[in-house]
């Protein structure tokens, strides 16, 4: 399966084709967000590269390409946080896909113990811990 | 209101301190996630750089940095569709924010007329508009 191609034909294409056409930046990395398939709430942000999304694609688990790694990674490799994907979509322009996911193991998702790396609000001119 | 500023003092700062310390990219800019504060689903993921971040926190409405017109754009300053933030969440390693918006305008986010970007799904080898 080629899920990755480029580049997209035209305009029309890219935003309405049924060919996904990442639009990969100079480094070949798509930000992809994990939401929980569940609740909804947003777990993390991370970054895939053409090999993690077609191993997404197929494997139907979450893989991302770590960039202080400089490595692919599959999520929960180590710790358990396997990311069952159940759905996913693209945006208009196609550099960013939005990832629905079950978490496995423990349910999180963020290296800190937290459920999602979005553990911290800005209020008052600093950020509060309200995971 | 000075909201960055580098380097972080630390992980442990960066990670769990009340300082918004965001760590842009070598462009300048950091991923920004926008929810509709209502339902929850995700409208768009863009980008901002200082700039833009410090306006959306000092002016309750999102802004981002237009990686392709290289600008600052304020959501919705031609089409309406301003972005009041109800919200605004930074993730553990403060290379990403999520914003929870009230779209003001058509109620939409997406330049194709779309409410949001994420308006296509992969199923079966081939993108689906499922708005």
């Amino acid at each position: 399966m080629t899920t990755t191609s480029f580049p997209p034909p035209d305009k029309a294409a890219l935003e309405h084709g049924a060919a996904l056409t990442p639009r990969f930046d100079a480094n070949g990395l798509i930000a992809a967000v994990a939401t929980h398939a569940g609740t909804g709430e947003i777990l993390m942000l991370a970054w895939m590269n053409a090999e993690a999304l077609d191993l997404t694609l197929k494997t139907g688990e979450a893989h991302y390409f770590s960039r202080s790694r400089n490595a692919l990674w599959k999520k929960g490799e180590t710790s358990g946080q396997v990311q069952i994907v159940r759905e996913l979509r693209v945006d208009c322009d196609q550099d960013a896909v939005w990832i629905k996911v079950d978490p496995q193991g423990d349910g999180g998702a963020c290296h800190t113990g937290a459920r999602s790396c979005f553990y911290r609000v800005w209020e008052d001119g600093r950020l509060v811990e309200r995971p």
